[in-house]
């Protein structure tokens, strides 16, 4: 993975001094032609300066650049981190000598600080002067915040009859939530893809990855999904037929991405599928499903690796659709927990344990109610995850 | 409070053997003549067998006995679990020779294992024998689970010119979220009231108490508060002029019976009010406050006394209702954190500590929008919330 590139992109991820620990937190990506580019940001009514500014920027459909730091949210600082977010864009349009209104700003850390910008006035030029085309692996350090590990994920596919590639990055660890693309994300393409049709197949891919993924129910200020199209790589997604190659190699990429999101979260050490099917709709599937997903009592149990599936279905119940118990069926993976509302008995319990004992495993509730299902992934709930959130500014 | 007793009632709690650690498990109040009765129980669709029959009995306005174990919550056992429950109130009234429909049941404790009615049957007479007017510190102390104290409130008032006295028992300390009455509290009072007016008193209390608490977001199968009034004491709440005293001494017990049941909290060190104003309605401001009190960021931030006021400003803005963070003010206590959107800076961060630091506090979110306000208890999320529940059956 270290040599990882994409063609008409370079990158390059540093320690510019953002961060307190001298990890890596400035990261730019740069692509040689202007891109066409889509964008998907947090629903939350509190947004980052750098997500106004590059959702005005999306909007025009080209981009040619894209800043990130780590360390530091740039959420909260009021006019003053407006306009720290349009230097830090300007800046990079000089030194890269393009226009300022193809830059997109990230930014992902702490709160309510204001942004360094002497730090970063003083890194952008050493950023750019860095560029290569393999530099996606050290961009993916550089955008880290308490992610372990970098995230990074390819694809091929074949659009009008050529060959083209997918490369994916994110970051995402805590204050993850179904709701929007909760994290930070940057998919770069070779493929030539206009900027209205990438920004549909996005909202697609996304409601079924990023936006099908918690783990702790908060949503971020600054969540961002950016999708660049270099169109260098000479495959053309424009024909009806070439749609759906695209759509699945997009979908691979943000749905692995998305699931390391989860396996890389806070103090995570169980992915669990929360697969509710049976139900008389998709919404309310989807509804019992967030909400077992988002239990403290079932994510508890699931660290403690307890198969309490009192708690599951008590969870179930206060969701708001209607179920009838009588009717319930839980399965962990293969084994047959709850039979119409009761209890399987300690028989299954041995079985049920070896299940949760395994790092990935799927939950699955049959409401017995109609042939809707849902699928969400969630994580367990452990002591490190409250380690984690209690010393984060400390 | 070891004697505490309420006149026309009597109590007892015993170790029956239902719970593995030999620990009081078994508890009943009797009323000497029948009392009226109102409760209110769990909106979760899935409801334990005692929630049953109870509502049922309820209905009728009168009861004379209450029996309640901890250590099992006999819910997901099917018809064996009405059975046992209703077998439960069959040798309870037959022990006291009384009419079996006047016999309240309530469980709590793990879901889905069938009651042990061997244990059960064995354990009533013996409690019978047992039951005394200064009993009910022993009854609190056998409907513990979790719980590290029994809660115990008493209340006095007049009305119709005479005194009268409320006496309150408790337990919960987890699926604690503001959604009906969210766990077992019994309510006992030597006024005469009829079965009506004290449903009408006890619904709007309740929304004012138990619905206004929150410790995990779990709500449970098994909630029931039951208020019973045995007349014994010669004071009557009938005349619209003594309705507000007796409120007021109901609300007095059930809002510190509430704030104890998040104090004793599964892992609790902190007991925060939430207290959003300047919203455009009340059930805005209540969204606003339910998100900020159920947040896994800003309760384990709680827990790390770390006044981290973006996760604050961050769970508001996900609530649903548009804010604008433009005009957000946070208090801690006195101290502003936030104005207009923007923290106030470093220098009040030590002032804020300090708050962090106490075991219970105000947080203030002052929307700038218009003049409703709510207010609900919440607590931190601690290493001990995950130790407590990741081992709960074992």
């Amino acid at each position: 993975m270290r040599n990882v590139s994409c063609l008409g992109f370079q990158a390059v991820g540093m320690a510019a001094g953002i961060k307190k620990n001298r990890a890596k937190d400035l990261g730019l990506i740069y692509s040689e032609t202007p891109a066409a580019v889509a964008g998907v940001f947090t629903r939350n009514a509190v947004q980052a300066a750098p997500v106004t500014i590059s959702r005005e920027r999306v909007a025009s459909g080209m981009c040619q650049a894209v800043i990130v730091n780590s360390g530091n949210a740039n959420c909260c600082t009021g006019e003053r981190g407006l306009s720290d977010a349009r230097e830090m864009a300007r800046i990079v349009a000089e030194s890269l000598k393009i226009h300022e209104a193809g830059v997109c700003v990230s930014s992902t850390g702490v709160i309510g600080e204001p942004l360094p910008m002497d730090v970063v006035r003083c890194a952008v030029p050493r950023a750019v002067a860095g560029l290569r085309p393999d530099g996606i692996m050290d961009f993916a350090e550089a955008i880290m915040t308490t992610d372990r590990t970098p995230k990074v994920v390819e694809a091929r596919g074949l659009a009008s009859g050529k060959a083209f590639h997918i490369v994916g990055v994110a970051k995402g660890a805590g204050m993850i939530r179904p709701d929007m693309a909760t994290m930070l994300c940057f998919v770069l393409t070779d493929a030539a893809v206009a900027a209205d049709l990438l920004q549909e197949i996005l909202r697609e891919v996304n409601e079924e990855t990023f936006n099908c993924i918690t783990i702790d129910g908060d949503t971020s200020t600054n969540d961002t999904v950016l999708v660049l199209a270099s169109g260098r790589g000479g495959a053309i997604v424009h024909a009806p037929e070439d749609r759906p190659a695209f759509r699945q190699a997009l979908l691979d990429v943000m749905g692995r991405l998305s699931r390391m999101v989860v396996t890389d979260g806070e103090g995570v050490t169980k992915t669990v599928d929360i697969h509710v099917r049976g139900a008389r709709t998709r919404a309310e599937a989807r509804t019992v499903a967030d909400t077992i997903g988002h239990s403290c009592l079932v994510k508890t149990a699931l660290f403690g690796e307890d198969a309490n599936w009192g708690r599951i279905i008590a969870a179930a119940g206060r969701s708001g659709v209607p179920i009838d118990p009588g009717t319930i069926q839980i399965d962990f993976d293969d084994v047959r927990m709850v039979q119409n509302g009761v209890g399987c008995g300690k028989a299954v319990e041995a079985e049920a344990t070896r299940v949760l004992k395994t790092p990935a495993f799927t939950i699955t509730v049959d409401l017995g109610m109609g042939s809707a299902d849902a699928r969400i992934v969630t994580s367990d709930l452990s002591l490190d995850y409250v380690r984690i959130n209690a010393d984060y500014r400390s």
